[in-house]
């Protein structure tokens, strides 16, 4: 069976070293001292290594089952999840207020990680829970938020997002479910929604689903779109559970992977809902979910790799297969060890350098949030709001390549399922497409993203990039970090002025490059947070703070990813300069 | 259902345009007059169409079962093997002499690619007989010839390999199987084999197991290793079947894929087995199947890709999503087809531009196997000998890629197991592993083949690319064509003489790049590819054969692959300069 054990040095040395959390002016954080946050980290991990990741397999063995229109979850969800709502973590990040713990997003964040490695199909039914909390604390009225919000705290409810219908996906400006607005001031919901992760299951009292819908008197396409709250069961006044809303269960899609999950079609048939945010502007309120289930998607991509890594370690190390040629790590038996051959080690260090780097990036986009949140820091807002589509698309991408990666390790091992590394690769798998696919997460990149407010936040980047390279100029230690990435953001910014130069004529000469740009500015972002990194652990060593062995392993993982990785910025950039004709050139009827 | 088409036009293009077979030397081309070959491949095509890619889910979806000891395989299956049987597909490129039709290696090639097209877990069982066959051919003695391959060549009796042991995989020379001698000149074998495709299965009255094991006077390693015949069914002097032989099936293997074969545990428990081959010499016999299995593998990589690539492309044109930001190819509908979306358009291009070119590829491979096995011609033999871990590596890494980005065409829609997108990539993803997993394709390409005979077959190949440039540097429509392929044979050579030079002192400078170094080869062989079908595309433009518009999209498709994935090299030479340092400089203990 795999294994997993939470990298709390690693998160540690993140939000102490890196983005030294508790000397923070967020508010908050002073809170995060590194033994309050280690303790977090330490139990979540137990439960994570104890409880959640010996249930991976189960759930991907049995799945879900849709019984007499009931979904029925894998054996020992149902106590997982009561384990979960039992140590409070449910309630980590959640609003006071209403019954959370109201510690910063970047704690939720860290958790999210490590419950995710364990079992991300499992940990789907608190994160969608989370983001329909958001959209209610964000969105709701007064009245709605005390309803709801206390039971989403501790997940006796859960929660969903409803957007896709059969012909409209990305495009939700065609859906055709509709809101009839009834004299008490709620709606009647009908229409077919589908894809509803968590959308129905036997681990919770009752599910509120948000619902997008199309209200009388909107206009076209997207403007005529509202959010709605529609719960599975009616709520009395006194906040008992009343009747059966019309929602039913279509049936439950058979997936290639997260199968502990159960994705379904809903069906709504008149069901009972009461309006979330303001009429005809459900996609604003739909975007705050939206946006931080794109963060948490983001992390799913490199927490699904770090523990497919974990498992390909431990077999590199296991596995007696062939000598070394350079004689390094030989051993006395009939073989070494595979960590001792030099293209193992290339895929270990692919998969690590990635690993590391995407959690730093993670770890800094959930510090912006709670800047921006907590702070009102507009600057963080923005840059959050561009780094958004970068973490969902490019840690999905790679996180499904260092997936893949993995599993190659095991060689035939790794394709037999009872070996788990499958799985992983299958579950990875999913991130790239929902929540938006990854080609529109390069859209919303290039089309929206790059140019929002006047190209400031994007400015504001590659700003932040160039002090940081003048900061450190004078420090040779730093050479094989400063170099890499000076070429790589200047690389990534050629793109963006071509982008904006041809873009204005042709946008399909700014689109036809959209994916290479998104892919460019990942590499720019980890390059940045590895050249933070070494940074932060040559000041450690300098202070004799920490692990000697683990800050220099952290610097030479670095140095690869700069050496290794960083370069395929100035590819993208080829690729982009080459325009949108050889991308458009052949007519639609030609393939 | 997922569709698929022969793509014949292409073939021909290849075939005729390209290649000029039936304007060759090579004995038994003559016979390949363009209406012959077409004629063929029409054929397969129906076949493919009607019958096995209707079989393709269905093997997915109900696997093979071990039912008392014996293999059933998914229901049509056993029907469809007998038409396969019936049209004597499994005999074409066969030896006359034992009922083969003596065709080319390369009509085999283009009949297989439609077959694996179609239904790669089906095509294996004929694929690996096919394998089992060449080695008997070759190392057999007249009457093992005439015992085993007139039942082969009809696939009445099936083959397989078994060399696989639970603790060796790579590394074979830990094998445990042992073979004693009997008076009566056979051996008796005993041990453990796994991972048997088509191990056992009901679709034939025998099954002609080759299998490695130690005879006693070997030395250790590889070297005391030897091949032996061991059929499921022993065969009576007369021909008809006798007494089972003493082989069984443990279990067969829940994998990720291709769940319509069989994968095999087989115990031999003093099974009567007879030497093929020389005794201690058989990994030397074992390598006639495996090369072959390996080309055999490579088209794999492509030949799901242009299943998956089709299915793509219908949805693209289908999925109406979202509006053309440029106006192009705007309907009237509520929205365009996706087919619109320049993101859609690169996707797409990826991955048309890959398989056409790795077909190329493929094609030519099987061109230098005729060349060496009817012509006796030496450099054909070295360098299908050089290009062999290229074809199976870069073309299996790619063949997933090119599967995944077809599956991310379908958005959430790829991802539910009814639509057969998902099937593509789990299907697709063994073939990195088996027959050498690709870091093992690698090594042999940068440790063994780059300097075999004294490097002439690299040197040949280089010279090849070199003198195609010379002759037709002035040639301006190749323009976009020879310069892209000039940088990659440079970097490419470059990155062969960072080799010779550092890694003399030191292997592991040279293995540290050998992924990359696969790769780019890739990389320059359909750059080359691609340039040679520029140029045959204008040379029927000018003659004006063929169809103008499928002669035009080939030159465009060419300018993509040569403008957008060519730079690469640039990239993995890069990497490859970084040299060892990076990639061994954490110590195993540090991962």
């Amino acid at each position: 069976m795999p294994i997993y054990n939470a990298p709390v040095t690693d998160m540690q040395f993140i939000l102490h070293e890196v983005l030294n959390v508790s000397g923070s002016e967020v508010p908050g954080y002073d809170e995060l001292e590194p033994d309050f946050t280690s303790a977090v980290l330490e139990e979540a991990g137990k439960l994570a290594r104890d409880v959640l990741a010996p249930l991976n397999r189960v759930g991907d063995t049995q799945g879900c089952r849709l019984e007499n229109g009931v979904v029925r979850t894998p054996e020992g969800f149902a106590e997982a999840f009561a384990q979960l709502k039992d140590g409070g973590w449910t309630a980590l990040d959640c609003d006071p207020e209403y019954g959370g713990q109201g510690l910063p997003y970047i704690m939720q964040t860290a958790v999210g990680e490590i419950f995710v490695s364990a079992n991300m199909a499992f940990n789907m039914y608190q994160g969608l829970t989370h983001g329909a909390y958001s959209a209610i604390h964000t969105h709701g009225t007064e009245e709605q938020k005390r309803t709801w919000l206390p039971k989403m705290v501790t997940c006796d409810w859960t929660g969903t997002m409803n957007l896709t219908e059969p012909h409209a996906g990305t495009d939700l400006g065609m859906m055709r479910t509709k809101a009839e607005p009834q004299e008490d001031g709620s709606y009647l919901i009908t229409g077919e929604k589908i894809f509803i992760s968590a959308g129905d299951h036997d681990l919770a009292e009752n599910i509120v689903h948000l619902v997008l819908a199309k209200a009388p008197g909107g206009g076209e396409g997207t403007k005529g779109v509202s959010l709605f709250i529609v719960p599975k069961y009616l709520v009395n006044e006194d906040g008992s559970l009343g009747d059966r809303n019309h929602v039913s269960v279509g049936k439950i899609e058979h997936k290639m992977g997260i199968h502990g999950n159960a994705t379904c079609v809903l069906n709504y048939d008149g069901a009972k809902g009461w309006l979330l945010g303001e009429l005809h502007k459900g996609m604003r309120a739909m975007f705050t979910m939206m946006n931080e289930a794109r963060l948490g998607v983001g992390l799913q991509g490199y927490a699904v790799a770090e523990t497919a890594y974990q498992n390909a370690v431990a077999y590199a190390r296991d596995r007696l297969q062939g000598r070394s040629l350079s004689g390094q790590g030989t051993t006395a038996g009939a073989a070494d060890p595979l960590i001792v051959h030099p293209d193992i080690r290339r895929n270990l260090m692919d998969q690590k350098s990635f690993v590391e780097g995407a959690r730093a990036l993670t770890f800094w986009g959930a510090q912006l949030i709670d800047r921006s949140v907590r702070l009102g820091d507009a600057e963080a807002e923005g840059l959050i709001s561009l780094l958004t589509p970068v973490i969902k698309g490019f840690q999905t991408d790679k996180g499904l390549e260092s997936a893949v990666a993995a599993q190659q390790v095991w060689g035939g091992h790794g394709y037999v399922e009872e070996n788990g590394m499958s799985q992983f690769v299958r579950d990875a798998r999913i991130a790239m497409i929902y929540e938006g696919a990854n080609g529109i997460q390069a859209l919303d990149l290039v089309g929206r993203k790059l140019a929002a407010d006047g190209g400031k936040p994007a400015m504001a980047f590659f700003h932040m990039i160039r002090a940081f390279l003048k900061e450190n100029e004078e420090d040779a230690r730093l050479k094989g970090f400063l170099e890499p990435l000076k070429q790589a953001s200047k690389d990534t910014q050629k793109a963006a002025l071509f982008f904006a130069e041809k873009g204005i004529k042709n946008p399909d000469e700014a689109l036809a490059g959209s994916y290479d740009f998104m892919t460019m500015m990942g590499h720019l972002c980890l390059g940045y947070m590895w050249a933070r990194m070494a940074k932060a652990a040559l000041a450690a060593l300098d202070a004799g703070r920490g692990d000697r062995d683990a800050l220099e392993a952290k610097i030479a993982t670095g140095r690869y990813y700069m050496a290794r990785h960083l370069p395929a910025t100035a590819l993208h950039l080829a690729r982009i300069e080459t325009g949108a004709e050889p991308v458009m050139g052949l007519p639609a009827e030609a393939f």
